[in-house]
């Protein structure tokens, strides 16, 4: 259904598309002879996406609930794919065949005190059509265990290897018994990893109201937050050890591969879990007896929590339909003009655990309008100088599934040709633009975003982003007094997985971006992420859906028009000072608190001075070499297999970060400066290698670390210098 | 009620009293040849106080609602000084005639959106006869004005300044509105301040049980938190401007006193205010409507808060009884044998809003078991080198008033006298010390806790104190990454107000103490606080009350006891540098912030080097003169009249800090590097002038409060060096 033009859609159609700077200066990574063409492109570009379009994308896409590797999922990617074709892109469905778990029956009742079944079930509002819907899954975790277990409750916080800590010095075991978490701060498979760890039967995870209910705003159907009745679905695979089909960890899911059999897969659960929600958790907690909880495991539940064990009692059942199944990856492809072979890739996953009408689908429909913006510059004249893949992953929501066997089955054309990547996902939930990535590519993010009008609030995205950015360092950088003056610098926030990006970034070394536009978000994962949660609380003119697609299809158009990638060093040594020092902090944090390891080690004495001093070398080669990318525009342009040599090189420095043995124990995650924590699966360790080793207090662990952290900051420094050289020699 | 000797009663009992090291090197200030008298002395105190008689104690005090100026109040002054008397000391009821408020008529209902009258009456349980005594007085405040006020609800988060500033950035005007307010973080009498200010025309102040209710335990009658029906009576008086009798600031009220018409006092509010419980705040909060509310002002009532205006509206009528009442402060005196014109003053206060279990009497009941071991020690033969007052101070809720108006009666005699005072006041809630005051003092508590077994964990009290601040120290001190070394030092908590040691610390500069043994507390001013409280949740052995009282008396004894003041001033210096650093950081991020004052005035580049100046030479001079004390007892000792100026000199340091004139707007507080914070009330404020230009943006308060405080800096430094002279003169 058509609605007139509200105020801001109309401002928004109104605003000018691009600013005056590109005039008075070519965009990052342009010729003064390649600029023109390039704004013609960008105007024809940005008048395409509208807050309308993206509204009829997202009504398509949040029909039905369409989990990976159903028939709904699939027709989802037939969509995509089709429309891509038609916005003038070559496209195809890429299939893979992997392990996916549907629920046949699931069941939890509380045996103590009282005997009482509780509910697996979402429960809906009269206004909103969709939440009553029968074809989501009931409660049931992607990846998870079957099996039945019953025991005592012990609640255990978020369930974080420190809180299973923390709960083993106040003397209380969860061997044999439920373990009740709440949902946060980390990567829900590595709650359940930490309970199996220590010999919990089961797992029960619940969304606490403290975190995304009513204790963050109001609750559906009055608010955006997460009501009593909703449960947040979800993967319990073992994120940080490695993401994708748990069959066939480091190589693609192809019909003939390989696969490791079930009983031996060490990277999913062996002990059932389920998630309810906190109407029902409320039933449960209240009854939990034992010592009362540490001050920060209280959540919002209007008594005071308890950790147990007992005198409540449950019992979950989980049968599971596992088997390999079939997804469906719509590949979209514009042939580069003068760089076929290099590729710039941006990817969106489509399936979704119910609706999805955030996770993914805002991703998607504003992918989609900027798929049809770039058709629209393609006609226009518009050539990438690069070719430009647009792909919709499949079975992001198991594992990351879709992309990461995708980029494990392309490893060998991607290592070569990869530029970089973009990532959306869940990409509106309200109007603060957040971003992260490789910092190579802030300037690029910044230039961009500051040229995109906010058309609610009227500033540039970019001016908003930094200025929220600003205010959360002024109020919580730390203060050196010995440099009272220190300035803000933009950043952006460190990669750690969660989502797509993880395999172009952790495990081939490609340059990435992530972002959103968040506002209050608290159905995630709970069959009221649909259309009308959207609709009344996260975009209700699509305005953002409507920047999203801009602002992903400049940053496509960019890395694949520029005639030198434009990418940048100095952020990049900006970016690891800064988080050398965090990582500085928590070990003289660590060494403060003095407590051993779990295996008895004491603190780490760690040296921090051969890390600073290559970091020191990096610096000053990203500096030389922003400063000659900087100077390129200004001369003759090189010649273009000079230029390809550049570019090569500009690109390769990720690449140097890489090592082929990868982290301590997770041998997938192969960059040694970033990765998801081992213990967080969500957030990002930089240098994670070293993380561990100051975290598990392990010196031998420590020295391995330190030295590959130097060797390969070493060799990124050399590749800056040869890029410096080359990018000298080609004025 | 007599109980039998539990087993923690029978390990207080056989604990060894003082620790060996007392046998290889006198106590802080003793020369050997005192030592064995003193040691002696002690054995015969530590003998006395006993766990039941602590019970018995708090059994009489708390038998029925005591608030000052009445028969009850009276009564137990009259208990206090016959107890005193009996155990030994001179003991007399000095009395004052201050204004005091009662309660005459009080009301609360909503208007708006539905008619209801809220409670201002508080429910109790069947186990607790106290807690059905109708003795007690409703919700009220103390000071609270008298009116009636109706109209819309605004919430205001703590109705801070801050708070206040905030919601004037979200466009929410309070003018003629009431006020919500939680209690917490600042004195509640600011908090009616900021509204006032602000043109509010009524103040409601609630307790949230995020702050001490089930968010923090489990609630009475099951635990020590604070259940929906209770409420938090107090004092509204703005005690960071001054506290004493509101009628006569800066002198005392005797019968003949002059005194500031009613209608002209400025140090409490014009507009009415009530205290309800969070069972009634509910009914109104989950009512408001308008934006919700910052992240950081939801409270723990299960559902969104939202700030106003309405549409709630609430009608509050208030009737006092305003009259000029008689106070009584027992006072019980030893006379000092060498230096009776020499006073060490140990108080504690009487009065209470209801029965008062913990607030005062647990401190009470210490101080008086304190005493009896005191008189033990005196009937041994132990004899204080100074004078040794033991003082119960009245009033105290309503804005420490008895000790107040003594100090301003005494204020001649005191600063020549006086030489330390120990405050005691909620004295147990639980097992864990914390202590607070002047710098000086800190060895003294260390020596003595350290000695003091806990006898239910069997370690020193001062091991356990400094451990737990260990620990606070290793998760939260700032990190300076060029001294990843630094270690950990013990300090005292600056004392900000809310007790009677304010006006011997902040008027009239006199070193002193306050310490509390703390667990969970949630039934603060309500009727609650009884003795059913205390023997439930507080100390059910009154272990800590004996622990209390051991601690109270040994301080007591050894400054009135030690040849030689024992003081130290590098914990001075270190406590000064420490703090100076925190404002210095409180500089750098308002600068990072940029925000204008209210006025509209920029942060300021202040320039610290001055006042780090200054603290360099005092640290240097106080470390000559730790080192001359320190070498005193090796040394053969001084006559007696060069002890005396030694002494007089070592005590003489404090009063250097006193400034005439006073703080800014606020001359009543004359010492300039300590205050309760203008804006806080309970919490200190280390440099309050400095901090105040700081927080205020004012260029020209900073240049004149730096200027004093490195002229005072410098005179307590001179003081040290004259100190320093006399001390190795007396060698």
């Amino acid at each position: 259904m058509l609605r007139p033009l509200t105020l801001t859609a109309l401002l928004c159609a109104l605003l000018p598309p691009a600013a005056a700077a590109a005039e008075e200066r070519p965009p990052i990574g342009f010729f003064a002879r390649s600029a023109p063409e390039q704004a013609r492109g960008e105007a024809a570009f940005l008048a395409v996406p509208t807050p309308d379009q993206a509204k009829r994308n997202l009504r398509s896409l949040t029909e039905e609930p369409h989990v990976a590797g159903s028939a709904a999922d699939r027709a989802v990617a037939e969509m995509i794919r089709g429309r891509l074709a038609d916005y003038g892109f070559e496209a195809e469905l890429s299939s893979y065949q992997v392990l996916l778990n549907y629920p046949k029956r699931v069941s939890l009742s509380m045996l103590q005190p009282v005997e009482e079944p509780l509910s697996l079930f979402e429960t809906g509002d009269v206004r909103d059509k969709d939440s009553f819907s029968r074809d989501a899954f009931p409660a049931f975790h992607g990846y998870g265990a079957e099996g039945t277990a019953a025991g005592q409750v012990v609640y255990v916080n978020y369930g974080t290897d420190d809180d299973f800590r923390k709960l083993g010095e106040m003397g209380i075991e969860v061997r044999g018994r439920i373990v009740l978490a709440r949902y946060g701060q980390v990567f829900r498979g590595l709650k359940v990893r930490e309970a199996q760890k220590r010999g919990a039967a089961g797992v029960i995870l619940y969304s606490d109201p403290a975190d995304d209910g009513y204790m963050k705003g109001d609750v559906y159907p009055d608010g955006p937050m997460r009501p009593p009745g909703a449960l947040q679905r979800g993967s319990v695979q073992f994120l940080s050890e490695g993401p994708g089909d748990p069959q066939t960890p480091g190589w693609a899911s192809t019909p003939g591969a390989r696969r490791v059999p079930r009983a031996d897969l060490t990277g999913i659960p062996r002990i059932p879990s389920l998630p309810i929600s906190y109407g029902e958790a409320g039933k449960i907690l209240r009854a939990v007896a034992g010592p009362r909880v540490p001050d920060d495991w209280q959540g919002g539940l209007p008594f005071a929590y308890h950790v147990g064990p007992g005198p409540v009692e449950l019992r979950l059942e989980v049968e599971m339909d596992y088997a390999v199944r079939e997804i469906w990856n719509p590949i979209g492809r514009i042939e580069g003009s003068a760089e076929p072979d290099r590729w710039v890739i941006v990817g969106n996953h489509h399936d979704a655990w119910t609706y999805g009408a955030v996770d993914p689908s805002s991703g998607t429909a504003s992918f989609l309008e900027a798929a049809r913006g770039i058709g629209a510059a393609l006609g226009a004249g518009w050539r990438p100088r690069r070719t430009l893949i647009f792909a919709g992953w499949d079975a992001e929501e198991y594992g990351l599934v879709g992309s990461t066997e995708w980029g494990e089955d392309l490893a060998g054309d991607l290592a070569g040709k990869a530029v970089a990547y973009v990532n959306l996902d869940s990409a509106v939930t309200g109007p603060d633009l957040s971003a992260g990535g490789t910092p190579s590519l802030r300037d690029l993010l910044i230039e961009i975003a500051g040229r995109l009008p906010d058309p609610v609030r009227g500033k540039p995205v970019g001016e908003l982003w930094a200025g929220k950015r600003r205010e959360r360092w002024a109020d919580a950088a730390p203060i050196d007094l010995d440099e009272p003056a220190a300035e803000f610098r933009l950043l952006l926030d460190p990669l750690g997985s969660g989502s797509d990006y993880t395999v172009f970034v952790d495990h081939l070394g490609i340059a990435s971006l992530n972002f959103t536009f968040e506002g209050g978000y608290g159905v995630y994962h709970s069959v009221l992420d649909d259309f009308f949660w959207m609709e009344s609380f996260g975009d209700p003119e699509f305005v953002y859906h409507g920047v999203a697609a801009r602002l992903l299809g400049l940053l496509a158009m960019s890395l694949a028009g520029a005639d030198v990638v434009p990418m940048r060093y100095v952020p990049y040594a900006e970016a690891l000072e800064e988080q050398i020092d965090d990582l500085r902090r928590f070990a003289v944090r660590e060494r403060r608190r003095g407590k051993p390891s779990e295996a008895g080690a004491r603190p780490l004495e760690a040296d921090f001075a051969p890390v600073l001093a290559a970091l020191g070398e990096f610096r000053a080669a990203a500096e030389r070499l922003d400063a000659a990318l900087g100077a390129l525009p200004d001369r003759e342009p090189p010649p273009e297999p000079a230029l390809r040599t550049i570019n090569d090189a500009v690109v390769g420095v990720e690449r140097a970060l890489l090592d082929e043995e990868g982290l301590p124990g997770r041998p997938w995650f192969r960059h040694v400066l970033y990765a998801p924590g081992l213990t967080t699966g969500y957030a990002s360790w930089p240098y994670p290698g070293l993380r561990q080793a100051v975290k598990e207090h392990d010196a031998g662990m420590w020295e391995a670390e330190r030295r590959r952290v130097v060797e390969r900051l070493g060799a990124a420094t050399a590749r800056l210098d040869a890029a410096v050289r080359l990018a000298a020699g080609g004025a």
